[in-house]
């Protein structure tokens, strides 16, 4: 549909924004564009109030990097953790995705991504070093390193375990139930949580 | 996923949002909204900024319906239409597809949607009336009827035949080159265009 042929700029320029998001075209950003004009008026102007709020005020964790409302998030905040255990996931969805499954009561790292050489992205661009400083500041005596079973996964695996290896800290890696080349966040949820459990020190694998 | 394992509230907002809009389930909401994170700031909160701006300014032609950015809309102020025709059509997204088939170059109005006593609509929740004082007031010769060939269509359009009878005009529907049950809105282009210009006088069909 060409967008010359759009009736309105405003409604022009809405489909461009709903046509950004991923796995959205033209012709399903014009229909949720229409949907917002059927509701009230009061309903529609929420939905972009919603996002803009989530946009300017979501925070993330000082600590552990997850998504947060606060400055150190609830998770971190929590009483009920067992707080020597830290779990390094890639991002913040895997934290929810790790939760889902309730087999797993320790604190979250999140990385921010996983080493890619060929996306351009090194250690530094993630959130390695300050992992580091958490083990003797929190005095943690486990590292789990819950990453995507990928080249990229294994590359950071190893890397966190060289930097990790003279802490005076167990690391492990979570079991691999999952048949490589898998992304973590499509994995269900009954083999996460038993890979979890079945989780084996790292210079066994 | 359950909701209670957002780590943030403003989080869960944002994808109960992007959840209420359709075709668009929690799991791909929580992807929209993680999406917006990866944009610099100002381009996330552009989103949010332009979607209210659509919501807040958009306005209904005075004339035919349409959507306009202005009081008439752009092809009700043509100079280039012929002023003398009038195709009536369900929605706004209706316009859009029989202006991409290149085929028509008369005004519209739009109905707001089609007689159906099941849902609850009659004659009175659409623009008819509006449509049967545009005939006298602006000279028109013709009027055709571009509705879906659904039931609700064709009740649509017999209700329309009965009030434009009396009136010094002639009623065309589009040809049925579209088999029965199928909404106008994913019929494709050359079908369509073909039966704009095969029309046929109403009583005839």
């Amino acid at each position: 549909m060409a967008s010359e042929n759009y009736p309105s700029r405003l409604l022009a320029d809405a489909v461009q924004q709903f046509s950004r998001l991923p796995g959205i075209g033209e012709r399903t950003a014009l229909r949720l564009a229409l949907f917002l004009l059927r509701l009230n008026k009061e309903e529609a102007l929420n939905f972009g109030h919603t996002i803009n709020e989530f946009v300017e005020h979501i925070k993330f964790c000082r600590v552990c990097h997850n998504l947060s409302d606060i400055e150190i998030c609830s998770i971190c905040n929590s009483k009920k953790r067992d707080r020597q255990i830290i779990c390094v996931v890639e991002n913040v969805k895997d934290v929810m995705t790790i939760e889902n499954t309730h087999q797993y009561n320790g604190l979250y790292h999140v990385l921010g991504g996983l080493i890619s050489p060929i996306e351009g992205i090194g250690p530094k661009d993630l959130q390695i070093d300050s992992l580091c400083k958490r083990i003797p500041a929190e005095s943690i005596t486990e590292v789990i390193l819950a990453l995507s079973a990928t080249m990229e996964g294994d590359t950071t695996n190893f890397y966190i375990y060289k930097k990790l290896k003279y802490l005076q800290v167990q690391v492990s890696v979570i079991a691999r139930g999952v048949s490589f080349g898998d992304e973590l966040e499509y994995t269900d949820e009954v083999t996460l949580g038993r890979s979890i459990v079945n989780r084996i020190p790292f210079d066994k694998t």
